[in-house]
């Protein structure tokens, strides 16, 4: 079987921080096959970085291992865990970023002991500390031999942005970035909307669509994203530059 | 054989689009040995994408997979294809991005009841029906499973800015894209110039070089590039910026 | 044993770049590893990356050969070198970028008439001249078959920033490049400092710290970072942006 580790970051792609990673992880694990999910998340945003692993893992196989490292906390008292779920494995500083995964997980606390062969700088754990450690995992060694088990309900938790209903029925929610495309992707996971239903952002009306195509080029649209949340959309445009809306934009949706 | 796949998108790198794909694509074959061409084609930039791959597919082993996704009609009617040529295969939306690379090509048209076990979002295609759909190519299912026999003539054409020849048989073509180094890339493919042939580009009359280093630093020249097309660059510096040039701006080659 | 090459450009990922060379790479030695270091160094900055590579390549495993290409002399005639030291294998132009790599290295000149099957572009030697020769050391050839051993004293070096010490003890330096946070990298390599000392940059005196957390939120601090190097930093902000400071500013240390 050959072990796959995701990388999710904020470390971005112009410094060879990434690469220097990889290589730690190759030096312990040279078979693993690593899988940039991405590495600019916006710097230090453990919401956004939760998020999008929330609504990645599990397109991945079974046995994948997942390395999330946005970690504003290094070199401070933060505990660095290990998750296990469905056959997943997930590491990363407990600082609320592996939040939207811990559901049902088994949850190990990595002792501070834990043997590295490579000196720790201060300033560089997904290097120094993670990346030997996920070596150690994609190798087959078992998180019980890493940490002490803890629960699940100790972990730090990320407002990780759940929607409430308004005083006259309305779903409130917020705009939790804007995509590469100028899409700009809410916390609003909603199952069923009458046609009828409207998105209301920066004080637009905004008519909801199944499809781009559906949409009017040019002009604003909501849909049903493929993260399975509420977007806000100008197809073949940017809305994010359209409305000049940005993280935390308050996002209304009323069914008539 | 390790299959190798071929990625080219416009989904860009800032979110985990096109890490979802890898997972769902290592899902089906977890032997796949996947290569980033760019994510980074303007966004629906249908032409420039099928630009790309025109100019890449060629530098990779026989046997490999590409799969190019630049697909604003995501979600619409239009087919979804795969191409044999000189033992590669092609997989992507029939809107033109796969023009350049469909001379001598065999071309099945997917069935759209093709089985896929994922759920099909609106609005990602290349996660859910074109990923799962190059797994099965990179297991050894053969095309002709996936979907009936079409003529190449039936595919759609994307107009790929063939130069043109002007009144007083100058060559006249356009700028493509500005790519990394603020090189204006044109679509004028010029097999033999004499040496004292010029390119006009806004206005200005560009002398002809063979390398970069003998043009000189910071001033216009234009050269044959690695894709083989007319460029105009300016060694240690940016023409694109140089210039304020764009996409579209007329070029013409006078050859005294 | 998977050979594994590292890649360090200054190409960018606009641009299918990138992923030509790797396909021509992947044709010569399919069961190559490949792993991007960066491939956004500035624009024909080679001290940039031979910092990077002097800094990265110990974090691979003995084994990996490193293909550096920052070329602003593509298609002139700077000579092409291979190193060798420590277990890993250096290719790249003789132009000052492996001079961080050059300490007790064997150096080998590639002969100009190396077999290689593809055409040689006058101005992309990344592809069709480096990939298919790191192609060949990846299958095993040895460098010695592929060019004459030279002086390692013989390389063309790169003004690698060295601090000096200035009139009144004091340590000058300079800044390297901001990397993706907006940190301030610099070319000091302390190891001692007392807790009293201070850095000073564009006039201002600064506090070190022993890790991010430690300094204020939104305010400058100094500290020894994961390239064992002075950098100056703000907590959640950037350093870059707070002091406008680029590359070449010079910066000081004084102990008390």
């Amino acid at each position: 079987v050959i072990p796959i580790v995701t990388l999710l970051t904020d470390f971005g792609l112009r410094d060879p921080y990434v690469g220097q990673m990889k290589g730690v992880l190759l030096s312990h694990c040279p078979s693993a096959r690593i899988v940039d999910l991405t590495h600019n998340v916006p710097a230090q945003d453990v919401g956004v970085g939760a998020f999008f692993l929330k609504k990645s893992w599990q397109y991945f196989p079974e046995g994948t291992i997942h390395l999330p490292v946005v970690d504003p906390g290094v070199g401070t008292e933060r505990a660095v865990v290990v998750l296990r779920r469905d056959g997943h494995l997930f590491l990363g500083p407990d600082n609320g970023l592996l939040s939207g995964v811990a559901e049902g997980a088994e949850v190990f606390r990595i002792r501070d002991d834990v043997e590295i062969s490579s000196s720790l700088s201060n300033t560089f754990h997904g290097r120094d500390l993670f990346a030997p450690v996920v070596g150690m995992l994609a190798n087959g060694k078992p998180p019980e031999e890493l940490g002490e088990k803890m629960s699940a309900e100790d972990l730090v938790v990320c407002p990780l942005h759940e929607s409430k209903i308004g005083a006259r029925g309305e779903i409130i929610g917020e705009v939790l970035f804007a995509d590469h495309f100028g899409n700009l992707v809410t916390n609003l996971e909603v199952k069923t909307l009458s046609s009828a239903a409207k998105v209301f952002l920066k004080g637009m009306a905004i008519p909801l669509v199944r499809t781009y195509g559906e949409g009017e080029s040019g002009k604003l649209c909501g849909l049903v994203n493929s993260f399975g949340v509420i977007e806000v959309a100008v197809p073949m445009g940017s809305a994010a530059d359209f409305l000049g809306a940005k993280r935390g934009d308050l996002v209304t949706i009323k069914e008539h």
